[in-house]
């Protein structure tokens, strides 16, 4: 297995696509040289975006976490999550009555802003559930998981309208040692027990790189997808994803991958990174 | 499709192993004429066990709801459930240590007897947890779904400690129109998480069949397996179960399976009773 | 179930994506009514493309196969196949070495016009593979099962190098009673058993819709989602797709789903189509 | 990890189950140590019985296979395989009409001594079905994979009778470094695109342990099982079954799980046998 230093291979590319939890980030903060890593890339006139299945919080409060670590590089306008997705499929598709969530009030800001009404799963009496026309699972917080997602399944069962799901993640790291269930664990819980075919979004699914992809060019970005490298530190969301949308890929071993077993998981899975790094940091 | 009636089939039997949701019983109470086939039953000398997925209490206390609602033929020695099946699992596989659970104070009854310690996943702190050598899930009820169901994600990630499923079910009716999520349902959100292997006891696994007719026989039931009928109401559990195990089987349409949908889940599934009666009553 | 006259619907879009089997041909041929249905497009300035899971054939030989039946309208550059995304993944990921693949020289000139060294499976020997570089499931013909579906497994187990499959279906018609297994049903086992993550390439794959939109728009089809419709007979692939990209759906019930079991299909999948129709025919 | 010597295990119990492939055997012949090994047991009563899941021969075949390389102690009486639990439940559920199989006629050795008429898909016509009544997957041999796995998917199709598969493996090793596809995979492609639901006999099933332990007591072996040993080079057939079952287990090392994965393994699965041993060679 052959480690690259990240900056020799970032500079032969016009725009790079990050994951944020385990590339950018950890459950400390700042992974330690994603600062320089940033200078490095405006002072080389390398344009990125971020690439996050994290749909509980919106653009805005996302970049804002960056920004209160120091990483003031990365903007609302550069961050692209699956939430976005999500709403631009209920802008074309759920145009009047009122769509359901599981989430938080703060998760909710991608569902709030097409104009139909929303009520969160927390609020929703079934008896009355006439109006609902599109159920969405947003965040495992903001509801009572025992009664509520009961409710998500029996208004699955009573009613036949869309489910859709902003996160493909089954868990994510709250520690060093522990993780906790996210909400495309419960929604494909939810899914099995109805029967139903739930609408995704999220890495790999190729829509959220095209996404990001329009999104870039439509700001100026490179059309050619042979100059935009895929960053990662998942094989089957981050590599697979971005491989499979014609992308260069980096596995970095700042995550999920750890050193000792990422040449293991590449052999057993089939998913091969076009290099693999440290991390992003640069020397 | 043909509509046999029960009396003209069971009576081709010794001995009639029965599926418990229903069958016997809905969220109502009794199926009507219930009492009556059973009373029909003791008269021609045909014997009878109730094989049951609930694990959600003892067979005592299985056995108490129906004398409660007049059905007193159902007795605790007629009652086999898939608890019990975990129960021999962990006194052959689990000598020592903490049996951690998932399940109410009255499920924990197959687990309580065994000698060794245990503990409600509600009460266990994982900071602790070096005592624990089993996870089982008994029962969806007695915890607090979003600490505890985390707690048993992390609890599986930290220790390699075989997890044991008592109900294999994904939900459970609870009114005419609404079900509620089982353990195993549950139970199966977990496994996908930590990508373990959990063992699993309930029908249409075979273990369950066997250890009801060895139940039986060991009471002086009949040994040959063409003696045998299996009822139930369910195809991919009791009928497919019933099936492989090499019973004759009929499904019953007063529960699960209804009249209108019956001929097209038995082709769609290719799982096949011998006989369909619309219910176990008797003219 | 509320049945829409297709020409009714169709007048309200710019651009119509249609699937083929099932929409535009059956086994026999040309579904009755579509070559007047195309005129009617053709007279009021709707756009459309032909979107199919075939790769068994480039779209010169696909839109050969439409002119021999009289319809004329449909022109290589009107279809869209999961074989060109495929093409296009090659182009970008695997420049190098031999492209070997599952399928007959037919369905091979999606990769042959690559640059890159191509190889059937039939042709390839397994001891000589250092350079093989992909492999590629094409079609279900053109090779012996037994030797070379062993023979690409034992490939996929030695060389850790990506397997694309150009068709997701499982099965396709050949007479009105009788299937054949799809290239896209024998890649699937083959994945079980490598264990290995295959990179897959056709409905309902965003991907697949994406390549149509920037197609069409290319060539100055309308960009907005809700002015394009996109029409199938099956639940699954075309409806699922369509809605998930944006698109409003119509489901035919001239193909794979069949008119008394339309509505049950849509209630039990919780794929909900906007319109349903007997067929594209215009009366 | 901590490996233990064989021979201080097997003292302790009075029956062991032995897997064949992988313990007993591998593509080179018997593995070495193992006739000592059943000398060994013959001199200390300690009994022993072979549960397999290949069904491409009958039990007298397999005996013949090990007298042949001068292992003797194994005789037709000592093998259990999943064959035979087909015919079991053949016996009991299929009483007329005609039995189809894919296979060599050599593996319809089970199916044939039934009395109901048998034949091979090869020599079906379709067109003349009618009086099949049951599907066996009995060998991954004997049958044109091209033409007559398309008949099996049609007859499925066609004829709502039970699919029985013989062998849960999907693959089987043919040589140090290539796998041949076994029927088990075949079976689970068919299943899925008829999306019906076959009845599998084989490890982990519970019931192929309850036929061994049956037939162990029956020939008057010990009935407690906390004194048979069950060995296995497979974790989630030979351990996992074993341990559902009730059974002590014994991972060797020398078949499908090597001495440096075998850890890893154990810990991502979950599956975790009593003991470790090189092989069962005594030393």
């Amino acid at each position: 297995m052959q480690i690259t230093p990240f900056q020799s291979i970032v500079t032969q590319y016009k725009t790079v696509f990050f994951d944020a939890f385990g590339v950018l980030k950890n459950h400390k903060g700042l992974i330690p040289g994603v600062s320089d890593t940033f200078k490095f890339l405006k002072e080389n006139g390398i344009d990125y975006f971020i690439i996050t299945n994290d749909a509980s919080r919106g653009p805005k409060e996302l970049a804002n976490s960056y920004t209160q670590q120091g990483l003031t590089e990365i903007t609302q306008s550069k961050i692209i999550s699956s939430g976005m997705l999500a709403r631009e499929y209920l802008k074309l598709k759920v145009k009047q009555g009122t769509v359901a969530y599981l989430g938080t009030a703060q998760s909710a800001h991608y569902i709030e802003t097409l104009g139909t009404k929303t009520i969160s799963i927390a609020d929703l009496d079934l008896t009355k559930a006439d109006e609902v026309n599109a159920l969405v699972f947003l965040d495992d917080e903001g509801f009572d998981w025992y009664h509520d997602i009961n409710k998500a399944v029996n208004l699955l069962r009573t009613k036949n309208i869309p489910a859709i799901v902003c996160n493909t993640d089954k868990s994510y790291p709250v520690s060093k040692h522990e993780v906790a269930i996210a909400i495309g664990g419960i929604a494909e819980m939810v899914e099995k027990i109805v029967g139903k075919k739930f609408i995704r979004f999220g890495k790999p699914d190729a829509q959220m790189f095209i996404f990001a992809y329009e999104h870039s060019v439509g700001k100026g970005g490179v059309a050619d997808k042979g100059q935009i490298l895929m960053v990662g530190d998942t094989l089957d969301t981050d590599i697979l994803g971005g491989n499979k949308f014609g992308l260069d890929t980096v596995l970095v071993l700042s995550g999920n991958t750890i050193p000792t077993q990422a040449q293991m998981k590449i052999t057993a899975s089939g998913i091969i990174p076009d290099y693999i790094c440290d991390s992003i940091a640069i020397d």
